[in-house]
């Protein structure tokens, strides 16, 4: 919980916890003197994978996310819990919700995705010398797989109702991760 | 609040809120037909502006996120709550947070920033024809301005130690914005 390491931080108090966060209220200190309260998800982060075939394709999901009521087109990301190393997450993520396994990894970049509530932190990584086995999904989840020419999955990402910042962002720290 | 529109959405309970957000726990219908328990936040959305003077230079902020424990390099973004309209939330950010009044005002697009927990839609802006005004900021804000050129934003952006999701997302929809 990086708040705690704030000089602003004052006390917390876990009003939620579940298997995936923690939901909590701190006490801190504003910039005029007075206290404040904050209310924030402690979440440890989330590991994304851009997959790249030898080909030039990619695999993009599409993924029913219950809390927008919407089919969102993303590349596949999983959460982490404290302890959990970030390549890690990203093997057991890619393997579970897009049925693929990788032996080349590099870590493209991290991010915090909604920096004014959440201290997630993503991790982003480009898997190469892929192999297709089962995917294994949760009850909760609902993903269809789609492998394509990677500028079909940039169109596809971009051209969407409701676009994914996450995926989005990976995209760019793979634009630069080419380019270097 | 989407998740009713759901038709996986069963019943919803709201355990916390705040002047910010409504955090609530529902119960819905998972694949397998079981009954699970979703954590999320409630949130209407923000809006965000990337600010662009005739020169071509823009604004960017340093901002101190309190859940990170981090000083962020970002475009001026702040939240709606229920009954906004996101124009006018993007007007009233822009002028508090960065001291900017704007004449010309375009959306750049939409995203969803944090899918999996809150569904909070992120709406940017370019805003042009710019008059400096006075910053003002809320005790719990500590922000800088800078005006710099927009090569140089966008290098800042990327190049920190901790990138803002948020704001890489709002710069590729104004990218989009430009080429068409």
């Amino acid at each position: 919980m990086p708040s705690r390491e704030s000089s602003r931080f004052l006390s917390t108090e876990v009003l939620v916890e579940n298997k995936w966060h923690r939901y909590c209220r701190d006490r801190f200190r504003q910039t005029d003197g007075s206290e404040g309260e904050y209310y924030h998800i402690d979440m440890t982060g989330a590991c994304g994978t851009i997959p790249l075939f030898e080909d030039g394709t990619t695999v993009l999901l599409e993924v029913y996310r219950y809390v927008l009521d919407e089919t969102l087109w993303e590349f596949p990301i999983g959460g982490m819990v404290l302890g959990d190393e970030p390549l890690d997450v990203a093997k057991r993520e890619l393997e579970e919700e897009a049925g693929l396994v990788a032996n080349d990894w590099q870590l493209l970049g991290r991010f915090a995705p909604y920096k004014g509530i959440s201290n997630e932190i993503d991790w982003f990584y480009v898997a190469r010398d892929l192999t297709w086995t089962e995917q294994n999904l949760e009850p909760s989840e609902e993903i269809k797989v789609h492998r394509m020419p990677f500028e079909e999955a940039r169109r596809r990402l971009f051209d969407q109702p409701l676009i994914d910042g996450q995926s989005i962002v990976g995209l760019n720290l793979f634009d630069r991760f080419k380019s270097t």
